[in-house]
């Protein structure tokens, strides 16, 4: 049975993974709160991420930057020229939409004669009288220091002078490293920095859950190469996403397609870019992307700040800019596909059961505790003990004495825990409790101790 | 010998821990990025705070809300309408200030008629000509949606009501999804809700490194009791706290001090809080606060939002609006904490040694690993055999082949690695390495397969 979308975003709130955003006033369009079970996972997926790209290797080290930086970041970077949306207003109803979205056949660089052209009508009131094109950069901004409401009318001068952005991406917040991390620990090439951390898009439309939301966690590599050495290190880093995906995250390899970008559709600063698509529940969309940026970010971060931004071989004694490969991923888009691949619907005896396959490394609790009988003090007070040691042990065990053993086994499976463990009266007479497995509903007998 | 915070953070930018942030661009008042360094030491330090108040209790449960929220989030906490300190203006040269920090003897709520009355200049142009005392909201907002930046001009209306906040503290994250998480998870009171994340605030002036900036990391809990058991939870929360700082973190007992804080310095919100400060090397000054707040927050989002924010005990029935204690940190402040205790010189034949006398679970790196000699290919090659094998075990263990031993040594006591492994000839002999103590300098010969 294929999952659907609106399955796993209604598991994600009936259990505490992923609440909208700001729910009780009513919401706040593209941002999600992680609840309970979805902070776990999401650390789970965090934390696993920086073990494999950092901490296992000797090529990689963590930076961790600011969200507001200093807005020459994005001129420099291109973002405050060319990171913009296409925006058109109804003159009638004053509605705004991103032109794209409602038009057919047209792109982003769409014209407003070209617009005017496809004869859209206003999906509010109906009514076909436009505005013209304007271009919406989707880079949040703000104002840092002693700016008051009233200046951007009254003192508009100082308000500009104050502007300040949140990240659209954390990737500059690696190349503006990339000097002080040079300077400081002096790493052999190749090597790369690592970040993982909120970034910001004031979309005009988030949609389809947390896979186009407005405020987002990326983790990201910039990793500094040789620039005659480019393709090898482009192979090294594809390889180890595939690694990491299908051998870590666990994702089925048949469900991952590489997209060779061509080059009409490459970010301007990409020579070569791989989409990693992923089949979701609502078809293939991008889970990550794998470029080669050349020396574009650190070449104008070296114009724009007037910083040599050069790299000088210990052993050879030449200098150059290094080049770059980026392997860029949302954690909310693993999240996803982590979520799309462990949903699962079986029928038995007439009934549907619901269950997260999650990995063992990644479910938010390995065990679940319980007694058979909640009103049985003996039997409560043992299983507390189980818990008590497991809990100091594994640190991610839960409790559960709510309900009967059968609603028990249905909310475990459906938050993932891949053991149940449930203490009962033989538990009393030989030490042993029964383990239940949630993919098989096999149930086994285990003495405590070898838990 | 005194630390002074000037050693601290020279010795954070020479290696590695804390850069300023935006660095290359010239900077970002307020604003800090983390180096390699840092970043492990900083994930440590979140790391074992999660582990200790949330996963090893069966009490608490995390959250990770938005960083943008519905701005109705914001009237209802107060922010909107208090969150805001006095700001003047010099009428002759244009220049603002926080008025209670260039005057004497005021405080944040003074008036004009009381800071002309204390006659200070300019401390830019010197003259003594200043407009009004405004209030200044230190909430960064933004507009989400498809507002434009002339919007502000020709569409006040439209700006308005796309107005949003940055959270300037993450405790109203947790509130807002106190709701959520009662519905989805039923938890019995007392239990917690734990958040670690971003908080953002417009200071007029940022000052004292890490200890005042804009951006800053919170560790908040919002735990939920019973009206009538406040007195006993907040012993319990404040005992916990010195047994993760003094226990964890590792922070002698004698450089923290409980400042009772009496009623007319409490938040409006507060029925009790006590304020933990620490001996940092400019002086006393806050390391954390835990609050009593009561139903503060609870009721003013149930006025708000017009949802219940009631709890009903499963075992008797009754119902009630819970209170709250609330452990708040700012990581950044611990962070400091944790580099002024660790932060020794020595005094030795004639030379000043430096190290970092790091809590073996806090330091960035556990070991490091060197070759005695580095043009010697047969000791590079064993001692990569040993850090590999250490790297794929432990993960944080460094390597350092750069200068001589000595200035390895240096540089591992200034990034406080507690043992460096060294490789030299006797290893290939009888398959021992050097082992050599941060702390005492003494080294030892042990066994490559006991390390």
């Amino acid at each position: 049975m294929a999952t659907k979308l609106e399955d796993i975003v209604s598991l994600c709130k009936r259990r505490g993974f992923i609440f909208p955003g700001s729910d009780v006033y009513g919401g706040m369009a593209g941002t999600w709160d992680f609840g309970p079970l979805g902070v776990s996972l999401k650390k789970n997926i965090m934390d696993a991420w920086w073990k494999f790209f950092v901490e296992k290797r000797d090529d990689m080290f963590g930076v961790d930057a600011a969200i507001i930086m200093n807005p020459r970041t994005w001129v420099a970077s291109g973002h405050t020229a060319t990171f913009a949306d296409p925006l058109v207003e109804c003159k009638e109803c004053k509605s705004r939409f991103r032109a794209d979205k409602i038009a057919e056949g047209i792109s982003e660089s769409v014209t407003t004669e070209e617009f005017l052209e496809t004869h859209t009508k206003c999906p509010v009131c109906g009514k076909e009288n436009w505005g013209p094109i304007r271009k919406f950069n989707m880079m949040f901004s703000t104002h840092v220091g002693a700016v008051l409401p009233e200046d951007t009318k009254e003192n508009p001068e100082l308000a500009e002078k104050n502007i300040a952005y949140l990240r659209p991406e954390t990737a500059q917040g690696i190349f503006t490293n990339y000097k002080n991390v040079v300077d400081t620990i002096y790493p052999n090439l190749p090597f790369g920095l690592a970040q993982q951390g909120k970034a910001f898009r004031n979309e005009i439309s988030p949609r389809d859950f947390i896979l186009r939301d407005r405020e987002c966690s990326q983790m990201e590599i910039e990793y500094f190469v040789r620039p005659d050495a480019w393709e090898a290190d482009f192979e090294k880093m594809r390889a180890l996403q595939h690694e990491f995906l299908e051998g870590v995250m666990e994702l089925p390899a048949e469900n991952i397609h590489e997209l060779e970008v061509p080059a009409e559709d490459r970010a301007h600063y990409s020579k070569r870019t791989i989409d990693f698509m992923f089949d979701y529940p609502n078809g293939e969309e991008e889970l990550m992307g794998l470029a080669y940026r050349t020396d574009f970010d650190l070449s104008n971060i070296q114009r724009e700040s007037g910083k040599s931004m050069e790299y000088r071989d210990k052993n050879t004694g030449e200098t150059f800019i290094p080049h770059v490969i980026e392997p860029s991923i949302g954690v909310e888009r693993l999240f996803l596909a982590i979520m799309s691949t462990a949903y699962t619907e079986e029928e038995k005896d007439g009934k549907t059961r619901v269950l997260l396959k999650l990995p063992e490394n990644l479910a938010p609790y390995h065990f679940c505790v319980s007694p058979l009988l909640k009103n049985k003090p003996e039997l409560v007070e043992k299983a507390r003990e189980v818990f008590s040691m497991l809990k100091q042990k594994y640190g991610n065990v839960t409790w559960d004495d709510s309900g009967n053993i059968g609603k028990r086994y249905m909310k475990q499976d459906e938050i993932g825990t891949p053991k149940c463990i449930v203490v009962d009266f033989d538990t009393l007479e030989d030490g042993t409790v029964t383990v239940r497995d949630r993919d098989t509903t096999e149930q086994t007998r285990v003495k405590i101790e070898e838990l």
